[in-house]
């Protein structure tokens, strides 16, 4: 099958075997796959990584059990050891032995094929575009915040960056009731965000100490630092960079100030497809490029650019309806 | 009035002006008061402190409302705005125009006589040695973490550091019902911990992700990172040194593995003067040394040794209980 492959800094188009089903799991073309910061990070070989990236995927179930056979999915991208008590407890995404898709010891979703454990999967609702669904796996990551963090109708919450996951925290949080104010660099997204109810402010123009509860979704090393500044006493700042290397913290005011900071990662799926299925949530203005598999180092190279929203990459067309005649297009090779 | 006085790096014993009590405060002859790390932070000059330092002192009341008048009393430090919306919900101690007794604004208790807001003082119990009141306030801030964390019974708690305030955190946390082990340096503290039902290990002789609560009560910079060591996925560190300077921060770390950090500082003194009048904590053998008044500079030099516990400084010696005495002893100089 074709694939992206990153090596030594860069990302090219290989051909890499089909990868093989184990016990539990699902063979899935992929339909679409989008690049997320962490893919770009993976590039930059922070993780020492070499393989096949991508875990931001909707696809179509071409082996598996009948129940999955032949169904547009999407799918948690943890995969636990099964055995563990954090398996056990349903958090199968801190098992200390997960691999992760496209990020840890199991092939990413940049590619025709992928396999995931059926538990994994989530049935696609019917009424959503492909485009839409890739979204799930970023949202799901948003929606953690409000399984970590009770935030009252109404308070006041600042969200760092207007970045890709930014604009989905944004979303979330006001869904949910809370007043949001996205600080950023784009001042272009001011309308969309207006639409829905959250205020832009450019990033420099920083009030202290005014949110009880901030999210730092910036993606940069200084994003720590203008969350304390704009947090109240006895506030929440909820972390979301997943920033390479140590970030400079001031301590003391954590103490003096008795802040909580929460490290956030992914999330539950069930809340990210209820959104995207009520329409609660738009993510389709989000979408910065959609380019074919065979461009994924073009892809990369786009989702680099400065101010870059999401780029989706279409791993392969969807076939007529019948799940049979899918199976029997799969290709050894 | 006799006063101990921080500047330029120096502690010194000096005459003062006897403080003038504003509306609502209470005079306040000082027995015994104690040494804090913050204190040796003062005198260092961290904060640019000038003045008269001490916040951990027991007392009696010499000029009062009745209510007060000739009661021998432990006080919060933090002496709010009064109007503010911290004031009004009673976290005076958050009050963004706050004094704090002998830290900021306000002569401190290494001194003969203080002036309190008579909001901050708490009646003394009958039972208590002034040497155990002193404790009061240090151990207000170990029990502020029960306050901030739902710790359930039996688990598994680490409190890095055998100092002062790790000492008072263990015990605090243990009677609640924690199953707590301490990480220090002074193996000839493990007999006191463990006849209290706490496990002692050297500090470097740490596991790793094994403790979903961790206090950090280490007074150094490196706690930080030994405490993110040590927590399990999704655990809670409670920082308790307020350090001066930055401190690095595996921020990724505290992302990926969903950690919740929590700043720590002074808590409620209701559930201290509980503890120490059940005897449900031991403060009698966490005193080093017992100075007059007279001798604070070698006061400070005491509790500057590595290792040191707490040094206490007897500011006046009580009088026969005869308040109105009392009163007549005060001299305006």
């Amino acid at each position: 099958m074709k694939a992206a492959w990153i090596e030594g800094g860069r990302v090219e188009l290989r051909r890499a075997p089909l990868p093989r089903r184990r016990r539990g799991e699902a063979l899935i073309r992929v339909e679409i796959a989008g690049i997320c910061n962490t893919d770009l990070e993976l590039q930059r070989g922070y993780y020492g990584f070499s393989g096949i990236p991508g875990h931001e995927f909707v696809g179509e179930v071409v082996e598996g059990s009948p129940r999955w056979q032949g169904r547009r999915v999407v799918g948690e991208i943890n995969l636990g050891c099964g055995r563990c008590s954090w398996c056990g407890r349903s958090m199968r995404r801190h098992c200390p032995r997960r691999k992760v898709l496209g990020i840890r010891g199991h092939g990413g979703a940049l590619a025709e094929y992928i396999t995931l454990p059926e538990d994994n999967l989530h049935a696609a609702p019917e009424n959503l575009d492909p485009r839409e669904l890739v979204f799930c796996e970023p949202l799901a990551a948003a929606c953690e915040i409000l399984d970590q963090v009770r935030i009252p109708r109404g308070a006041r919450t600042a969200v760092l960056g207007d970045g890709k996951l930014g604009l989905l925290v944004a979303q979330v949080l006001g869904q949910a009731g809370a007043d949001v104010t996205v600080f950023g660099r784009h001042e272009e997204r001011r309308p969309f965000l207006l639409r829905r109810g959250i205020r832009f402010r450019p990033a420099g123009d920083r009030p202290r100490a005014k949110f009880p509860f901030v999210v730092e979704a910036t993606g940069s090393a200084a994003g720590l630092g203008a969350a304390l500044d704009i947090v109240e006493p006895r506030g929440t700042v909820v972390l979301k960079s997943t920033v390479h290397g140590k970030a400079e913290l001031d301590s003391a005011k954590v103490v003096v100030d008795e802040l909580v900071l929460i490290g956030s990662r992914c999330g539950r799926f069930e809340p990210a497809l209820r959104l995207l299925e009520r329409q609660e949530v738009d993510v389709m203005p989000l979408i910065h490029a959609e380019l074919p598999l065979d461009e994924v180092a073009e892809a990369f190279r786009r989702a680099a650019q400065p101010g870059a929203l999401k780029v989706l990459v279409r791993c392969s067309e969807r076939p007529a309806r019948a799940a049979n005649s899918a199976r029997s297009r799969v290709r050894r090779s």
